[in-house]
C-alpha cells in the first residue's frame, strides 16, 4: 500500500488536486490570447489576497528574488535604511541591502519575540534620511508575526516607504495592505497560495513608486518599471512559468471561495487548534509573542534529539514538518496549518507526532492531544 | 471532439507525457534526502546536455534571470565588453551590459544572418582590455545559428571569457562545451530541453571562475558562488521550483536515450525535413546562412498577411507557430523542431500551412510539400 504523506512545512505546502491536474495538461504557448485572458483574470484576483488596488506583479523567481526587486527598485547605492529583523528571513533583507551598498541600521529583537514597532518609529523620528524600513510579516524560522500595523503608522508619517516579506504570512495573516498603509508586499507561491515554488509577487504603493522612479540600483530582470508596462496588456516582459500561474488560477478560486476574511479566520482557528494539541503535549511554544497563523514553532522537549524526531516522522511515518534553521537547528520544529493544510492533515500530524515522542522517550497522551485539538477545530467545520 | 493542440513555437515546446504526469504528483519538501538524490542526479545528467565536466546550477527563473547572471558574475562596472548580436535577444545582452554599466563594443550583423567570428578576433586582438564577449548559440528571433566554435577559439587565445546564450540552442544545435572552450553557456528549460518555462540552466568554466572572484557587479539571487557551494550537497541557496526538476529529470532521460548525438542527429535530421518541406512551398528562407536546427523562420509570401497567417493557424486550426518579433512582425513566421516536436507534429503543421496559405490567396499544393518533408524525415525513423 503506498503510504499516505502528510506534508506539514512552512513551504512548500500541499497542492490542490485541481492545481495538479491543470499542470498535467499540454502546454501552449504565453503570448496568445488565452493565456493573456488568464494572467489578466489571475493578476485582478490576486489584488484581493493583498487587499490592494495597485497592480500586483508576478515574477519567475523564488522568493528572494522578489525580496532584491524589492531593494533595486527603491533605493539608489549608499541610500540609509532600517531592517527590523528576528529570525533567518529578516536577515536576508540585511544582506541583501549591504549587498547593494545601502547603510543599514538594523533594530534586532531575539529569536522567537517580534520586532519592536516602537523602536522602528522611534529610529524614523531621529533619523530624516531613512529611505526604506524592510521587516516581515510572518517570520518563517520563528512562527513569529510582526505588528505590521503599527510598523506603518510609523512609515506613513515619515518619508521612508515600508517593504514587507509576506512571503509565508500573506494569506495567513492578516495585513490589508492599503488600509494598513504597506508600501511594498511581497509574497510567493509555495506557501499560503497552495502552488508549487517557482512564482513570486509584488504589489507596490505610489508612494513606493515614486522611489521606484528615482532608484539608481542597476536591474534588468527584476526591473519593476518592465513589470507595470507589460500588465497593461496582461503579460509579462520575460516568459512566465506559465504552468504555475494556470494552476494559480485554480488556487485563487479555493482561497477565495467564501472571500478572503473567512479563509483567514479558518486559518487562525486552525492555528488555535494546533496550538491547542501543542499545550495538551505539555510543550513549550518558540514564538513568546504573536505567534503566526501560518505555522507554529515548538521546542524541542528536553532529552529529545529534535533532529531525529523530524527525520523519523519524514522517513519513517510519512509527515514532513520542518526542524529548525540556523542556531535553531535541533532545538525546534515547525507544524504549517496555511493554505490547503486541513484538519486531517493536522490529525495525522499530531498522532505521529505523540507517537514518535514517545518512542523518543517523551511521554505524552495521543487521545488528550487530539481531543484538544478537536475542541477548537471541530467547533466549526473549517478546511476539512 | 476535442481539438488536437499542436505546438510548432520556439519556446515552450511541448512536455512529454512522463514529465506532465511528474508535475501532477503530490509535492513534498526540498530539503529532504529524498530530493537531493533527484536534483544531485539531474545535476550530472545536465552535464553530458552541456557536453562539460564543469558544474551546472539549476536557477528558478527565466533565461533572462541566468543571462543578468551571466553579467553580474563575470563583470565590474566599467569593464569593456563585445557583444556580437544580429537578433532580439543578442540586443538583450547590450541593454543588459549597458544596465550594469559596462562599456559595450556592438559587433553587429544584420537580422538573418550570423556575426562574423573574424571581426571578433580582430577586435580582440586590438583591444587587450575586453573581458568578456557575449553571443548567442541560436538567435531565436531569426533562426540562425551563431559560428561558436571560431569565435572560441578567438577567446580561447585572449584573456576575454565566451558567454553564449544557448537557451533555444542547448540540445538542437550542437555546442560541445569544453571540447570548443566556451567559458559560460546560458539556458532555459523551455526549449529542446522539453519542460515548461521556470528553471534556467548555467555552467561555468575554471577560466570564467577566476573572473567570478573578481567581479564587483552587486548580486544576490544570482550570486553563482552561492550555488556553486550549496551544489556540493546537491542543493540550492533559494527554494528551487522543484516540480520542474522531477520533471526534467524525465526529459533528460528521453533526451539522452541514445546519447547526445543521436538526440542532435534526429533534431538535425528533422530540420531538413522542415527545410524540404518550406522549399517544396516555394517560400524563403529568413535566414540567409547557417540555419538552426532547432526552428526554421520563414519570410511571409508578397500579399499575404503574416499576422494573420498565424493567428488562423492558432485560433481556428490548433497550431501554434511564432510570428516575427520587433521589425520582423508581421514578414515571417517560425516553425520548431527541436525537443519533443516530432515528424507527426510538423507534418500536422505543414497540412494546416498549406491550407491557411491557400485560404490566404497563396497557391500551394499540400501533397507535395508533404512528399518533400517525408522524403528526407521518412529515411530514418526519427522522432516519430
Amino acid at each position: 500500500m503506498k503510504k499516505r504523506l502528510v506534508l506539514l512545512t512552512p513551504g512548500p505546502t500541499p497542492v490542490p488536486p485541481e492545481a495538479l491536474e491543470l499542470m498535467s495538461q499540454p502546454i501552449f504557448h504565453h503570448r496568445t490570447p488565452q493565456y493573456q485572458a488568464i494572467f489578466g483574470r489571475v493578476s485582478q484576483e490576486l489584488k484581493k489576497i493583498f487587499v490592494t488596488k495597485n497592480n500586483v506583479y508576478t515574477l519567475t523567481s523564488s522568493g528572494t528574488g522578489a525580496m532584491e526587486a524589492s531593494v533595486v527598485n527603491f533605493l539608489s547605492p549608499g541610500d540609509k535604511v532600517i531592517v527590523a529583523h528576528a529570525g533567518k528571513f529578516g536577515e536576508r533583507w540585511v544582506q541583501l541591502a549591504k549587498q547593494y551598498g545601502m547603510t543599514v541600521l538594523e533594530i534586532k529583537a531575539e529569536y522567537g519575540r517580534a520586532v519592536a514597532a516602537e523602536t522602528i518609529a522611534e529610529t524614523l523620528k531621529k533619523n530624516h534620511d531613512i529611505k526604506a524600513v524592510y521587516t516581515t510579516l510572518c517570520e518563517t524560522s520563528t512562527g513569529v508575526c510582526y505588528d505590521i500595523q503599527l510598523i506603518a503608522q510609523a512609515t506613513a508619517s515619515s518619508d521612508a516607504i515600508l517593504i514587507v516579506d509576506a512571503i509565508s504570512g500573506l494569506g495567513a495573516d492578516r495585513m490589508p495592505q492599503d488600509e494598513w498603509g504597506v508600501d511594498v508586499v511581497v509574497s510567493g507561491s509555495q506557501k499560503a497560495l497552495m502552488l508549487p515554488p517557482g512564482l513570486a509577487f509584488l504589489s507596490v504603493s505610489d508612494k513606493a513608486k515614486k522611489k521606484m522612479a528615482e532608484a539608481k540600483c542597476p536591474r534588468y530582470y527584476y526591473d519593476l518599471r518592465l513589470y507595470e508596462k507589460a500588465l497593461t496588456s496582461s503579460d509579462t516582459p520575460f516568459t512566465p512559468a506559465l504552468t504555475l500561474v494556470l494552476a494559480l488560477e485554480a488556487t485563487l478560486k479555493i482561497l477565495l471561495t467564501n472571500g478572503l476574511e473567512a479563509h483567514l479566520n479558518d486559518t487562525a482557528q486552525l492555528a488555535e487548534a494546533t496550538r491547542a494539541g501543542v499545550k495538551a503535549l505539555g510543550l513549550s511554544f518558540f514564538a513568546k509573542e504573536r505567534p503566526s497563523n501560518g505555522l507554529t514553532s515548538i521546542e524541542v522537549p528536553a532529552g529529545v534529539d529534535g533532529s531525529k524526531l523530524v527525520k523519523i516522522m519524514r522517513d519513517e511515518k510519512g509527515v514532513t514538518m520542518a526542524g529548525g534553521q540556523g542556531s535553531m537547528k535541533g532545538q525546534i520544529f515547525r507544524m504549517a496549518h496555511m493554505g490547503f493544510i486541513g484538519q486531517e492533515d493536522l490529525r495525522i500530524g499530531f498522532s505521529v507526532l505523540t507517537e514518535t515522542l514517545n518512542a523518543l522517550g517523551y511521554r505524552c497522551d495521543a487521545q488528550k492531544v487530539l481531543d484538544a485539538f478537536n475542541d477548537v477545530a471541530g467547533s466549526k467545520k473549517v478546511k476539512q
